[in-house]
């Protein structure tokens, strides 16, 4: 059985491994205040090039999200969603939990755009609604889907323009980032955003998401948060050492472009076949639509997630490689689709 | 310099290590539902000889707290703990950021008494203030204290008469049980309690806290809240390991003993320069009162967390070992000790 | 300048002020355990025929919409509405304030149904999405429609079959009581819903929503539930007052059905001029769509409120009518359209 | 029987009435914005020299206190209060239930102290407490105790030195300010304090606490805040009608002199008889301490409320008086003490 269910089945990467083991007797400061975490944040100030940015280790994307939209808004204002967003579809309310309505708009293949924000501030524009504060997007998105340089250009000045904080949910940045759809740098990211964060558990680490701060009103006292919530761990030098392993040289772009490269393998194979995807692959998160009954046999030897039902018997199903991902697991895919794939 | 400072200084014992390195390859099922987690639940469930109790790993205490705590009150139903919680010294406020009140009432020596919990309930009687629901104790306690069968039994006693849950942070619950003041065994808090975690963090993990429902109306749903407060990690299967390796055989005991072994060593070495202590040492958490000026040398060679100050031109501080304490360390105390000491 | 903007712009019906007066000097218990707080009790237990159910008066219907959804659920469910629920559309996220989504279905007109509660249902039935536990319908709706007997019974039974709480907000059911779609008693109300309340603010009281719950197991401790979000009010007799004038005979069902006559008088004269209506009239709301440059002088003389744009250069807007609403100004509206509507 | 059980037993002050009859069919805006609230608003701004001040009117204390503490801390940030503030012992956990945990520090008569505070400070300085952000005391206090202008700008300033939100609950502001133990004026409480309420309840109004906001960060988006808790009310009108009745003249302050005076007759007649009292009495609450035996006769003619069991089979039970209180209930009890009083 291969599993392409998702980009977290297996351990941390072997490098990440051998830090962890060599500094395992070090005496460390407790609660991220330890050299690891002081080096892993220094590799990060320096790639987005700002030496005052906050970087702050979480150990996993809901609760980034949840601290960070609960740290930034008062009781009544809210933060404003693609209605694909994972904090709107995949959280268990969790940002609610905290005391703040989602607004939902429409999104574009997963992507929010300038118009739909707009849609979403005249539809909130009064005090028997909550007032909108903040924009939220992930990149890459939940459908896969990656912002260009343009896009995410215009959603921060509107941003500005309408004194919102851009928050950018980057469980996947680096897959979004080594696309080849994208023209973003980590350090565009950081520039066009006011907080975001860069996804350890889904691209090499065993957890951790590494959460940045470059605004200076918004740095203030964010600890105090992180402890609330119950994300402070005690050795919080674990999620130190993912992310110095992972940036001390390009390991975290290495690893997130291998993913694609694997993703790409896939998507020819299916093509080859003819198969429709939902949205155009960009990233290492695939979405074909693919025969019901070709899909129960190719159950019984693949992981995958299914996503919904579509017309003609069919379904949208979710494929998803990870740096850990083996190409063996890949030939076997296309071996498969080979033999028993045959649509048009 | 050598750190007393704290249990969480090191990363994780050689054998949890082992088995993550080991392990680092195969597919895991997400979020907590993969082998490694169903093997560290069966020997869980095996050593509180109770097939149905549900076990969930949780990243750290203070997530623990706050989930156990929301998951099971109403918003008017608060939760009582002595004056010297955790929970209400330091976490930042994070059981009222889920809405409740904690009810505090005076501990003795850090423990909390039937006749406490009864004032407290006396005090809190009618719909002006919130509804006592929950009795929160931990073991050790913030004093290093613990809890004998007979104490434990007359609060569990009480719970059930006034209808409360009774809940046992277990955060160095290792240390505590095999504590030469303890007469309890894992099996004995599970059967008093009706919810209670065994800490891994402070014993040999580098991070989880497996938290163990044993009473059936609690066990609903529990997963949709830890999901909720983000602490459902995707890669759950790193907290299942930690367990797997620490429960397999008995390292966990083996490991707070041999912290606590140190421990008295320490409390051997302070007792024969007639040094005071804050409470009487019953695991692995110290707490003697010593001459400032004395501490101001010792601060140089030494790390420990600060209490309180005293009369006297004293101060409260803290000492803790753990597993990975060496004996060189104590050593360097001891020599300390008979050099720099002469007090009485 | 007449207006029909609303149902709260004048003071209490003059029975409800005599009650007051004669009463003002009595000594009265607080936090409504007064004796008119229980007579008004009586009556309405009495007009649905339920002896225990329990009666609490509230003073604002969003009030009353937060405590009753906050307290019924635990931090992960869910409450089900149409997506033109005021509790979504129109109370500043005062819901998702207490932690709990609101997950949104499509309304017909402006009503729930059992498919498309079956639908948010289907969409949200695992651990990484709220769990849905109560459903949510007001009747009359914010589109001014009304249920019938045979579509609150089928909402009814689903809800028993999938285990939700049914919640009826009233703010406006004497108006739904008594339109002439309606074939629904208040008996009928309180035997098909678990929890509902009788709106006062808008049908001849000053302030105060009288919430009935009759299912068993919500009735604990619901005064607590009310102290904590504030509403317990000191001189909770002024709201039994209230209920006491409109219940002690019929008048609060003579209040509505006036409401309901005069909003009669409206639409015979919008559909003598062929005015469109966004849904078709059935309480003392009505939704017509007119021209942009006939409102412009509208408004000069009438307030009304604008909901939204429409095509052709019209507006969708809602006049509201009362029991307070006079003759004359129903005159003086028939009088403009005949002298300024010439559309067709 | 005659009640000095509170001072919220009758209805409203017969000038509030008649205003209320006199307008009960004028056409007012909803939520607030209408004509008497706007007069009423512009009173209060008069009466304290502040044309910029802010001033909502909030239906009761609990929902004042929730809203304001609420509105303007961040989630990790705590409001300081006296142990025995009405917040911390009777309010059901409503602050908590917003998130915020109350730090209570020693009260001297329950009155708060920049000492107390300070120690609140010292006890709350690092990350893993709340964050001491407001500190919440209330003139009266609980005791019937009232503060100084030396006493109250003392605390001014340490709020203004230690960046904290200074707030004064005046529930009771009109007997605290006609105390004859207080130099303070309402002018004086609006230059103070940051925020404060003008208690309407239990002077003289049938609900309503005017919340006067003057310092200028603190106004923003503050009717957003009333909505999302539920006490925007839809008649707001009715609370702008109370204080405007008890401002147009001096009616607020000649009530809750007129219940000092009041309450003076009865510290005479119990001095006379040599009763102790818990605190010296200072406005309309008192708190003798009397025998059991006694209290027994006294409750079969008198209702009040009892507080505390004391040595000695003493009893210390709260006498309260109101603008309403008659003449002869004071007679009454007169008598009552002269027959059946007899210890010394």
């Amino acid at each position: 059985m291969y599993s392409f269910a998702n980009d977290y089945s297996e351990g941390a990467h072997p490098k990440v491994l051998e830090l962890m083991e060599r500094s395992n007797f070090q005496q460390n400061l407790g609660y991220g205040k330890d050299i690891h975490c002081e080096r892993a944040r220094d590799y990060i100030r320096k790639a987005i090039d700002d030496k005052g940015a906050e970087v702050h280790f979480i150990p996993g994307g809901t609760m980034a999200n949840l601290i960070v939209i609960s740290a930034f808004l008062r009781p009544h204002e809210a933060v404003i969603s693609a209605d694909t967003g994972h904090i709107f579809t995949h959280e268990t309310g969790a940002i609610e939990a905290t005391g703040h309505k989602i607004i939902t708009v429409a999104g574009k293949d997963g992507k929010l755009t300038p118009e739909a924000i707009r849609w979403g501030l005249r539809r909130n524009a009064f005090e028997h609604t909550p007032k909108p504060r903040m924009v939220y997007i992930s990149n890459s998105t939940e459908l896969g889907t990656v912002y260009t340089k343009e896009e995410l250009t215009a959603i921060s000045q509107l941003c500005q323009e309408e004194n919102l904080i851009f928050f950018l949910d980057g469980a996947r940045l680096g897959s979004a980032l080594m696309s080849k759809k994208s023209d973003l740098s980590l350090k565009d990211i950081a520039q066009l955003t006011d907080v975001f964060y860069i996804g350890g558990t889904k691209n090499g680490a065993y957890l951790g998401e590494a959460l940045v701060i470059t605004r200076e009103d918004l740095k203030e006292d964010f600890r105090y948060l992180i402890k609330q919530r119950g994300a402070l761990l005690a050795k919080g030098f674990l999620m130190g050492m993912q992310f110095e392993a992972l940036f001390e040289d390009d390991l975290y772009f290495q690893l997130a472009k291998d993913a694609n490269d694997k993703a790409e393998r896939i998507v020819d194979i299916l093509k080859a076949h003819r198969v429709e995807f939902f949205v155009e692959p960009a990233s290492n998160q695939l979405f074909p639509i693919l025969p019901n009954d070709f899909l129960e046999k190719f159950s019984k030897e693949f992981l995958y997630v299914k996503f919904d039902d579509m017309e003609d018997d069919k379904s949208l199903i979710r494929l998803v490689t990870s740096w850990a991902t083996t190409d063996e697991s890949i030939d076997a895919l296309g071996e498969f689709f080979h033999k028993h794939y045959n649509y048009k």
